[in-house]
């Protein structure tokens, strides 16, 4: 026994087969070196775009065979080789799915303020998903009052947030989602004014009767064909902010036609929030204030326990798992 | 007989088969009502769009069956019913391919001052061609020293002005064209960096060796799987300007592939000249400047007598076919 385990990427996954790849295993306690902190697991962001890690080189590098997956973690600071860390701090960054990992210097990310809410808020509301939701509106849809905002993956960690803030700039606000049950809580809870189960409806046509005019903007989480249908349904000088492409992973090759992009004039936007980093703090700032105006809810859904990391991830590929908000999982029994 | 003749749209073309679908027909001599022209056609300028109009709705509805086919006519005015135009002016405008036609005020132009050019440079150099051409280089794809642009089409009426526009911004211009013919015309005439023969060669082969970093811009005048080749060999924060979707005819359906879109963070425009025709005045007066300085070349494929419309008109559909710069049909034989 080393006192960490980590689940070690055996195999690069076949289709949502994450079991067969990744196997839980006992791992050597990580030495941190230079500018390297050694961090205890709280919690473990789990992602749409960790699948891609695995796949392929992307915006990082290919995760490499034999390697602890990588992942996103907010751990507290067991050891630091970094000036303004110590023991003890609350950290997140670029880790591991183990309950030890190392973050580097320019990986690591000071917990925010979290004015009296719980732990998980770094990562459910601040953050990645905060940060993708509010540069993606705000920024790059430029989401102004009275335009029709369409998001997929409405449910997701971050249309969840992308939705409300939409909502809060006076855009009527429609999502699209793989259940009853979600595009329910999406209006009933988070307040959007509809919710289209893709899964089951025609978006097309119900598009047809609640945008009659089209959507001005488009924030895409998931790709795929769902796109080629919502970009046909685009206003004049309509915009699409392509966030995520979950849905490629089982539908890979071309998707958007490009004839009604052409006519309507649209503009199509890659957006990663990599390129925005510096609009964190005033992300992280608004966010705050509006959840404390009670106007904006974060929502996680919290796995208890390292060893159903692959079982919780798997629900994000999968149309219907009953998933609504961040999926976290929580390494250490104890945090909040 | 009549004394006019023209193109009357008797059925919807089947594929490029225009001979079959457009008959050349006596018809009766147009009426000028309230705010209209009874204008003679001098100059027909043919146009990849005319193809468009004729199948769907598109910024203009579909063509109507019966009608004599609706074109850019260069022509002299014969009858006016609008203030500031008399009988003898010059005009282009939104007409029809015939020997006499009406033009509406809101769609009639004045040619601008030629400067010596001769008379079809009001279609080959000035009005859409160009105007496109400068305002999708300088507006829509702020094309700036030192980038790589990448042009399809690049043998036509816009392709040909606008790689050289973006040469005169300092980019490194590469265009794409269907023949060993057209690609010397552009290096050797034009002045482009590189040319590749899109139908011989293997162009993301191509553009590994030519842009090794990347394309900045595509200006993409022909939609299809060229333009996913092309997608995938986008630089960091690239920009694909959509102006033209010819190669869509023969290829309907979804072309592009978002994952290298949202991984290299590309934005994608539809661009169509009519939201920019603010701008003609200051594109007609540089594109002039740079014509008189012996900067920029303009090009007209000139084909004779109304009665071989359609023959040139599917030139513009025939990958290959000797035709470079802008495809005009002179109506009146004496017009320079």
């Amino acid at each position: 026994m080393t006192g960490n385990r980590g689940w070690v990427l055996e195999s690069y996954p076949v289709g949502d087969d994450f079991d067969a790849a990744l196997k839980l295993r006992d791992i050597p306690m990580p030495e941190p070196g230079p500018n390297q902190l050694l961090v205890r697991s709280l919690y473990l962001s789990l992602d749409p775009a960790n699948r891609g890690w695995m796949m392929m080189p992307t915006y990082i590098p290919q995760v490499p065979l034999g390697a602890t997956m990588w992942g996103f973690v907010l751990g507290r600071v067991e050891t630091s080789n970094i000036d303004g860390f110590r023991p003890g701090d609350l950290v997140s960054g670029f880790g591991a799915w183990a309950d030890y990992c190392l973050i580097d210097a320019q990986m690591a990310n000071r917990v925010p303020d979290l004015g009296g809410l719980p732990l998980y808020a770094a990562q459910s509301l601040f953050g990645l998903s905060g940060g993708t939701a509010y540069v993606g509106v705000l920024d790059v849809a430029k989401a102004k009052a009275g335009e029709v905002f369409l998001i997929s993956g409405a449910a997701g960690s971050v249309g969840t947030l992308a939705g409300q803030i939409a909502k809060i700039q006076g855009c009527t606000v429609i999502g699209t989602a793989g259940s009853a049950e979600k595009c329910r809580w999406l209006v009933d809870e988070l307040g959007f004014d509809h919710a289209i189960d893709y899964r089951k409806e025609d978006v097309a046509a119900r598009l047809g009767e609640l945008a009659p005019k089209g959507v001005d903007i488009y924030f895409d989480n998931v790709g795929g064909p769902l796109t080629n249908s919502i970009a046909a349904k685009m206003a004049l000088h309509g915009r699409i902010v392509l966030c995520g492409s979950m849905a490629k992973f089982d539908n890979p090759g071309p998707e958007l036609d490009l004839g009604s992009i052409l006519l309507n004039r649209v503009t199509v936007t890659g957006f990663i929030l990599i390129d925005h980093f510096h609009r964190l703090d005033a992300a992280n700032a608004e966010l705050a204030r509006w959840v404390k105006e009670g106007r904006l809810k974060h929502t996680a859904d919290i796995v208890d326990g390292l060893e159903n990391t692959t079982a919780a991830f798997r629900k994000l590929f999968t149309p219907g798992a009953p998933h609504m908000g961040k999926l976290l999982v929580r390494v250490d029994p104890a945090a909040n």
